[in-house]
């Protein structure tokens, strides 16, 4: 925790020229006087949730959203704030080094500095624990210059990315008080932002003045919901994944003797793995969520592959390119059932050396059929979410290990009369986490530093900063905040094998999976046979900054129809209009028919309401 | 084979960008008239091979260099090509594909068709094997078109890197003579040239009137010799793998727990890690050549390793980057030897079951003494070079491991007090090879087929390809063609273990290793303990192809100081000048300062040469 953080450092000539680059602010951000509009007060996506929520977090619970305007705005009772005394904040990086985070720091500071030169930022050294530690950096320009645009958090390094027991939060607690912060800026994923939730709620209840605000920064993409549209990291990650896998394809195609199985980071969910499948084409996707929902076992995705290699040698083709989320292992019934067992002898301390022995019959009739290397991974202590360590696994061997077994057989028995089958495996994450960000990363990660100030300016606490419309220019994005609870969902699940009862989880963010109702989804399905079989490859080329490619935004990103924001601001803005115009005074037939079509209105959206899956009745 | 090669197919916006990048030709290639002027004739590097070599190519050995003027140069002797006939060319690519083979077709093409619209150039479809098939398609500017700038080899494809065998060699002759071929050109690295050599020979023996010509384009950056001074595809090969590099650095300095070992593709020789090295400035580098010269062991390798380790650890630093090229294992002297003794049993037939127990008592315990996954790779086949398969074993996991168990030893003893070593490791290769070349080796590359066009218009049968000067803007590159043969070497090596007698081997071009009495060497050297405790990380960036860094070319490229070709041309211009000056007729003071001075040019030059290593004497 010595080391040098947030010194200057040679830049390379591309480094250099990076950071010099200036995002534009959105119109609404420009200028020293921003407007405040607050929504409706927020409730939870499921109606089920919200009661256990509400009581989880009592002065959290229920605040309105806001959205920032620009300060000649038309909307009559947004507020105005024009006073800002200078301010003490805290910022701090928690979990997986995203790309563009350097740019929250960037722009939080820049937007303090602009409103009070006298305001100061504090950078906390080393992650959380440099918030319990009370290790801080004051972040000056010239300490910024050299990480603008920069990937890494090596401004202020991380290490664990928890803030949850007792002496933690206690300590969050004391390092504010002490400190004297106004405000505390979390950068993380969905971790990181339910931690962020409960330091706020813990804060209030404290009657601390410190206001505690997240920043939806997390290379997995997994934290989605319907205020939030992506993460900052995400694009950078998948463009720089995309790039490699587009130069595997081609080799594959190349060279037409080996398959290449490719590992890509991004735990639970499979957004990653998805995105870089619709940016470069390669032959097949094996995504955790479709895995979960058909419940394929590892013979089934066996037996899956295998018959793609040999439709595909068929047609002469000896290669391919099969990409795998990390989460994927987690996703097979059968592993899972196994890693849940593993996991329960480890919490009650059982060694690894003897968990093997004290597995269920069926859980080690598996674990002895499954190859030594993966046993070991298997065994290994689970993540701080009870995940197991998904970037150590090597799924993509064990895949690549049952399917050569399976085709020699094939091979053997005659069913098979292609090319001996070679596989080489990769797994991509590491070479990605600490890459220059892309422009998009760089500019989201900007403004969202700069709504961070403006939640601190209105006094909001345990708000997100949010950027919706992200697939249009920067000029057309809309910034706002939305309290994080009301992203919150509980999990109820049964506990241990066989069990009924059902215990219910803690209030929290989860990591959103791939929806396999979505456009992105849809489009990939579309694609699959003829990705599968005609060597579509595409390579979107290196990472550019400037001319074609440079402001490509994610796919997944471009083809979803998103904007909850807009839409919940539209909506207030009908509901506006309507009240003007059937003001008391106004004709008697416009009064009726204003009540009848509201009648009609209510009545849908009651019934819509009231099924529990909130809104999946389709008319 | 019957894959659709050369079919057009959909490119990225920046995959169309590259596409319609044009390279200029430097000076000397511009136009329609081009003067070859012939050096004198050429010989081996080391005299005491000249012999031999001379023996082995009785057609082919001694040839003139040729370099290629402007129309205007004012040479007297220089023959002028204006006549163009048309002519039948084949070409194929052969061995790893590297970035930038597709401009040699292109510039090839784009020579014959400018210099005769009825020449044919004929691809031969998945290298070697197509030639021996005569699978052929007919490059044209529609089939080129999605292909100009592109990465990988997938315009025509690749197999076996090998025509070397008796019918290999008659395959290819009947190939060239039924397709009525003038000239046939084989893009690749050290084995793929020696065979075109060899095949030049074969051809001018058997009166067949194909001329053969070798382009050097080899990712490992291996063939490299007094005319070449770098191979196409070395340069994105190492512009991509030090942007993951850079990354992973960042990476490191961000999370601060975990050191990277990354092993690089490159065969036996370690150019690539070098480069990289001095591109990204990781913490550490092992080259081949250092642990050859030092003949450094296992536990000396893990134990220097562990030495750095516990000195950053001092420092508070728990992360680090470890590069290492993929041909150190067998540069480590008992591995090496352990792997001469597995080959020999592999050759003698022995089943990989039965090799353990049949290795001598030394060796066997060295083998047991691996972890399994090592011993299995070493079991590998060995390459058609009788190298090990480099690619597929993973010594960077073999050196993390040993350096876990010494550390965790070093901790247990008290002697190291740090954090607990975790290492991740990487390979990176496969997912370099299919990149978008770099605009070096794209210009190089196309300038390189043009120059193959000149080869066989002056006539010219056993040939490589040359551009020198590399380090300066393209209007300045020299360009040339010089014997294969002069740039071929002839091993001596002892048999066996305790075998007295040395045998000889065939000449041929042999992978030239790094240099440790060279300028880049020296720059790495002069860099090591800053690099190793200082964190200078340094991250290029992704390859870009416009602004900074676009136009960065290697670093051990421009630190050399190469041009041999054109101080050859600088020499000659010398003597001549000298014949001018000291004509029959000039006053006799003149003649006898010209005697003088050359006497003792003379004399020093015979010292040199007689030396047996060729000019190590140093003055």
């Amino acid at each position: 925790m010595d080391s040098d953080f947030g010194i200057p450092r040679e830049l390379s000539d591309l480094q250099k020229l990076r950071s010099l680059y200036q995002t534009e602010l959105p119109p609404c951000l420009q200028g020293t006087t921003v407007r405040v509009e607050f929504g409706d007060a927020t409730t939870a996506a499921d109606p089920s949730d919200a009661n256990i929520i509400g009581r989880t977090f009592p002065h959290t619970y229920g605040q309105p959203l806001a959205h920032f305007l620009r300060a000649t705005a038309k909307v009559p009772d947004a507020q105005i704030i024009t006073e800002h005394p200078a301010i003490r904040v805290g910022v701090l990086f928690c979990g997986r080094q995203s790309p563009g985070g350097h740019n929250v720091v960037w722009g939080l500071h820049n937007a303090l500095k602009i409103h009070n030169p006298n305001s100061v930022l504090l950078g906390f050294l080393g992650g959380s624990e440099g918030l319990f530690a009370q290790k801080t950096l004051e972040i000056i320009d010239d300490i910024l210059a050299t990480y603008k645009n920069q990937g890494g958090y090596d401004l202020l390094g991380r290490t664990k990315d928890q803030i949850r027991t007792t002496e933690q939060v206690n300590a969050a607690l004391t390092a504010c008080n002490t400190l004297k912060l106004d405000g505390l800026v979390i950068i993380g994923g969905v971790t990181s932002n339910t931690d962020a939730a409960q330091l706020a709620e813990t804060f209030a209840e404290a009657k601390c003045p410190t206001k505690v605000v997240g920043v939806p920064v997390t290379l997995n993409g997994d934290l989605k919901n319907q205020f939030v549209e992506t993460n900052v990291g995400f694009d950078t990650i998948c463009k720089v994944n995309s790039q490699l896998i587009s130069n595997v394809c081609t080799d594959a195609l190349s060279a037409e003797k080996y398959y290449y199985f490719i590992r890509l980071m991004g735990r639970k969910a499979s957004h990653v793995a998805l995105e870089c499948t619709l940016q470069s084409h390669p032959n097949m996707v094996i995504l955790g969520e479709e895995v979960a929902a058909s419940k394929l076992t590892l013979f089934d995705l066996t037996k899956q592959i295998c018959d793609a290699v040999q439709a595909r040698a068929e047609q002469d083709k000896n290669h391919g390119v099969i990409l795998l989320p990390e989460g994927l292992i987690e996703s097979i019934p059968e592993v899972y059932a196994l890693l849940q067992e593993i996991h329960g002898l480890i919490r009650e301390g059982v060694s690894a050396d003897n968990i093997s022995s004290q597995l269920s019959p069926w859980a080690s009739a598996l674990f002895e059929f499954l190859p030594p290397f993966i046993r070991k991974q298997l065994l290994l202590h689970p993540e701080s979410d009870d995940s197991a360590q998904l970037s150590q696994i090597e799924t993509e061997k064990l895949l690549a290990h049952l399917v050569e077994a399976e085709m020699n057989k094939r091979l053997k028995e005659g069913t098979y009369k292609g090319k001996k089958f070679n596989a080489i495996c990769h797994f991509f994450g590491y070479q990605a986490r600490g890459s220059l960000a892309s422009k998009f990363d760089c500019d989201y990660a900007y403004v969202l530093g700069h709504i961070c100030y403006h939640i601190l300016a209105a006094g909001l606490n345990g708000y997100m900063a949010t950027v919706t419309n992200l697939k249009n220019p920067v000029n057309k994005w809309r910034c706002g905040a939305a309290p994080i609870t009301a992203m919150m969902t509980v999990k109820r699940y049964g506990r241990g094998p066989g069990a009924s009862s059902t215990s219910i989880g803690k209030p929290a963010l989860h990591p959103a999976t791939v929806d396999l109702k979505g456009k992105a989804y849809e489009l990939l399905r579309q694609n699959a046979t003829k990705f599968l079989i005609d060597d579509l490859y595409r390579n979107p080329g290196p990472l550019q900054f400037d001319g074609p490619g440079a402001d490509a935004k994610a796919v997944t990103l471009c083809v979803e129809d998103q904007d909850y924001m807009g839409r919940i601001k539209k909506l207030q803005e009908y509901l506006d209009k309507v009240r003007t115009i059937v003001k008391p005074g106004c004709s008697q037939d416009i009064l009726k028919a204003a009540l009848s079509a509201m009648a009609s209105v209510t009545d849908i959206l009651t019934l819509m309401s009231s099924s529990s899956n909130g809104g999946q009745i389709r008319f």
